[in-house]
């Protein structure tokens, strides 16, 4: 029983109240970027100047995976592995594709 | 004269009108991604999985880059070259400097 | 004393001995593939194709990053952990930080 | 005939005498540091530090690429727009796919 509570938190986000609300504040302007981008297209504004639009928004983007993923390893897979057993094996394999994707993106 | 409204046309974007409503309706999406990246940190879901997302809005951002800047150089920088002048150049280094901060973005 | 060889031996590669040699046999094909790229550029080969090869390149330097960091997160971060202390979040922290070399390069 | 000869010179690698001496010598820099990658994996240096060097060798490749990219427009694309026909679309189309396969690797 108690493992299996164990489990389900496991799924949780591990995002702290402090820094829940920074990630949000940063993705409601991701949104906005997403926004004027489109405004951008809409006046046939020069590609060049939204090109580095899109540049931006993808390092903002990046910064946000980056900071989860910080997160997620000091809190999910540190539990984990203080937890034993094969869940640290799990969250590591789980983290580790999670990099590639972000790597390979 | 004509010099001057042809560089001012150099400045315009180069989307083509049936490509156009493509890349908003594209935008659109990214935008909705952003938008659910807020509601999946706002109910604390599950680290790995939004990473899955924001991998996945990274793609489709780049992707609409890779087509902005296809059409770019097909149109900009070709017309840019068969006007002759240092305008080529011009076009070539802006674009040259374009594709960098994608790669390394 | 335990606690100064535990510090030494976490500056230690985490590489398995059966990976090792794989990892090597990688390194000596992506230094091959350094070489080919001189040949190409040296007898003057379509500036297309050597792109092609360092785009194959740079995928083979990255599968093997991924591949290190993913054997130092199950080996030495999941260790760091169990052990626990300040050292664990020092790994991350490092961790962390490899990732984002490699996700901005 | 003359069509033909021009072709063929299009499959040219157009890097510059000045400039096809400095991308050996950043060639054989890369070289080296695929080869000091295997001697720290063979010593079993810290996976760390090996990764930080594998981000560095990443950026040498990436910054090789844009080079030659850089190169390839400003003479390749550039001659095909003013060359006329069909030749520049050719051009700009393996262009934009080598810059897909950089962005995404």
């Amino acid at each position: 029983m108690a493992e299996a509570m164990q489990a389900t938190e496991h799924q949780h986000s591990y995002i702290h109240n402090n820094t829940k609300a920074d990630y949000l504040k940063r993705l409601r302007r991701i949104e906005g970027q997403a926004r004027g981008l489109q405004r951008m297209v809409e006046e046939e504004q020069y590609c060049i100047d939204i090109l580095t639009q899109v540049s931006a928004m993808t390092k903002a983007l990046q910064s946000v995976a980056l900071g989860l993923l910080d997160e997620h390893m000091t809190h999910c897979v540190v539990d984990a592995a203080r937890h034993g057993g094969p869940e640290a094996e799990v969250k590591i394999k789980e983290a580790s594709e999670a990099i590639a994707r972000l790597v390979r993106s």
